[in-house]
């Protein structure tokens, strides 16, 4: 084989064959091919699509590209859940623990926040002690003693994916849904659950700015688990504004914690709810995802799901009592107030300049080598649809540096619009697909 | 600017400014934008094209990257002519003579073949002692006194091009019309003749298989070189079957010296006298292309022409003795034949076949590094509309390793197709733009 005809074959529109697709990924990790007909080949694929044949072709080539998990040391039917990225997305920390509490086992990896999304290993690292790297065994036995683990990605896992989307992101090729599918659902694949929950989130915030391309992708990538082997569900779900009311690390870790006490914002509740219910039946823990719903409520209801969570937070090494006691979060020492300036309803709050401020405060990072300030962030104290006054706070930004919270400011009063109207708060739930 | 920014905007469809190219070219020159992002955008630009002002200003900044050739100390107007490639292509040996006996200055820069096309170049080194690299002051002497100076292309013109050129032969880029547009006339430009002739090769041979593309092509690069000031012409000329009937380097030489000696193959002499006769035109020689034409017929016809040959082989160093006595150049070896199996018409020789034959003998290169077998090489016999008999020589192979031309000898047999039906020649100039 040769890649210069791999290449021309996709120009002119041709399917590629799994042989050429496993070709090219091996010999691109093995870096036989070098960047530069990596980087042709996919602004090929970006003119020229990929079908379904060849997305799946990609997404195993990839899977099988590094280490893959072998989960079978833990009884039951082990439920992951992967959300598509979005701002104030605390949802793995409330999914997790409920799903845990009605017996899913769950043996997760995840991701750390890059721009202006944030990621569940900077989050749980707010956590006093909190260790998000376990040695394999350790982490397969957390599970079946403890009910769930969460760890940070390894470095042997989907090598192709990783070296591949460094290079999408700096050729303007990460915009494609056979990348974006094959890119998700080989880590899936690789990290050995038997069964996917996706939470693909849409709106302004998120990757898919539209419910059409979110339904596309969560089509693709549904198909692509199924035909895997692993039964896989997606939800597509609301990110034109932030999901929940805060947004940074501590901030949201605390939100989850209120949201498992039966004190979170309404629609980080319903959503967690429902997707957990979701696992439960996927896990065959309930004869139905409305059953599993029921069942997650109760969880939710009696406090097992706050039991699960601060079991979960010591079995990793970190301090349970943040349950209890927020003050022992990372501190911050700058605070500052956006004030609404008239009457009126909130009709937009944009979730990627939320994203983007809260990153201004110091709670995320432009590249992959920055630090972050775990104790920065924002929280949004009015939603999309509620009345306010004026004079009354919209939002409160915290962080160690005022210039960069006076940034985060700025960028956050754009996010803002406020009507003379009512507004309807936006549909959070919009669509489930593969049940 | 950002690459990314400028590879995104391409990708959409949108125009680059004149700055944008230019900040590519430059920092792709320097080293300072890697291949992987030059190719993602070659390839964007495959799929979206370049307009015609996106297709000058690249020119220009390919032109402009590295040394421009100053051709003000020759007097008179100086004319280039360039062909875009094709199998038994010795025009410019025929051409610059004629139109250089007919007072036009000729200062040309050539190439060396690659894959089954020829290079001037490599042609004029079959002549004993020939030298095809010269100082500057050199060249520009030599044209004033001699009247013409054909040499390689040095390493400084246009690296831009080159450095480009190289990536679109791996990245299965080379294919659009604006690329290669802009690849040949920022060479042109840079090389700093008045006026330029291109013989655009059109048919299986060529780079454009079809007269249309060939037409496309031609029409862009007369534009570009209109507006940069350059007065240029272009032929659309046959290249479905070889030129002439000698392809390889000392045999196209020698077929050269016989045109010149009015015994050449009709379709050589023809295209010869009307390119040459253009360029004495463009030159000020002549009131009209056809008064032009008159002109380098005369000169053929009383052997200035020949003459012309005769002192540019001796000023570059070569042994003119070769004009009478062909057997001062390379020897072969090794010569066989092809036999026609049946009676009939000729009526295709596939240009592309001959030309890989050609190849196979040793008389071309596979790879820029690999050396070459000046002796060797094909000599077409019968061309398409001409009558066969069984047992006729419908092509003589010659070379130095019997391996390589039972080769070349397997490759050719498939060139040809008799057909029991008489069979009209191909028209040998179809259009001419820019008159």
């Amino acid at each position: 084989m040769n890649m210069i005809d791999i290449i021309q074959k996709k120009k002119e529109g041709k399917s590629l064959s799994r042989e050429e697709i496993k070709w090219f990924i091996d010999g691109y990790v093995a870096g036989d091919i070098p960047d530069y007909q990596a980087s042709a080949l996919l602004m090929a694929i970006y003119f020229r699509g990929l079908n379904k044949e060849e997305t799946f072709q990609l997404t195993e080539a990839m899977r099988y590209s590094g280490d893959t998990i072998d989960l079978s040391p833990i009884s039951g039917i082990k439920v992951d859940k992967h959300s598509t990225g979005g701002v104030g997305d605390k949802t793995t920390l409330v999914v997790a623990p409920l799903a845990s509490a009605c017996g899913v086992p769950i043996a997760k990896m995840s991701g750390r926040g890059l721009g202006f999304t944030g990621g569940t290993v900077d989050k749980m690292e707010s956590i006093p002690g909190f260790r998000t790297a376990l040695a394999p065994q350790e982490f397969l036995d957390q599970v079946n003693h403890v009910g769930m683990a969460v760890i940070g990605q390894t470095a042997h896992i989907t090598p192709a994916d990783k070296k591949l989307y460094a290079l999408r992101d700096v050729t303007a090729t990460v915009d494609n849904f056979g990348l974006i599918a094959s890119s998700i659902m080989s880590k899936k694949l690789a990290a050995g659950s038997d069964a996917i929950v996706l939470d693909v989130k849409c709106g302004d915030g998120a990757f898919m700015e539209n419910k059409e391309d979110a339904v596309k992708l969560a089509e693709l990538m549904v198909e692509i688990g199924n035909n895997a082997g692993r039964k896989t569900v997606a939800a597509i779900t609301e990110m034109g504004q932030p999901l929940g009311k805060a947004v940074g690390n501590s901030l949201e870790v605390i939100e989850a914690i209120e949201t498992l006490k039966g004190k979170g914002p309404d629609d980080i509740t319903q959503l967690a709810l429902r997707l957990s219910g979701i696992m439960v039946y996927l896990g065959g823990k309930a004869s139905s995802p409305e059953a599993g719903l029921k069942m997650t409520e109760a969880a939710l209801a009696d406090g097992r799901g706050l039991a699960k969570l601060r079991a979960f937070i010591e079995a990793q090494g970190g301090n349970p009592q943040v349950v209890d006691d927020y003050n022992l979060f990372p501190e911050h020492s700058v605070e500052d107030r956006l004030i609404a300036q008239s009457d009126g309803y909130v009709s937009k709050i944009e979730a990627r300049r939320i994203g983007l401020s809260s990153q201004h405060t110091g709670a995320g990072r432009a590249t992959k080598e920055a630090s972050i300030d775990l104790s920065a962030g924002i929280y949004v104290c009015k939603k999309v649809g509620d009345k306010v006054e004026k004079g009354e706070t919209l939002a409160i930004f915290y962080g160690n540096d005022k210039a960069k919270v006076d940034a985060a400011m700025a960028e956050a009063q754009k996010a803002f619009e406020i009507g003379a109207e009512p507004v309807e708060p936006p549909e959070l739930i919009k669509e489930i697909i593969g049940l």
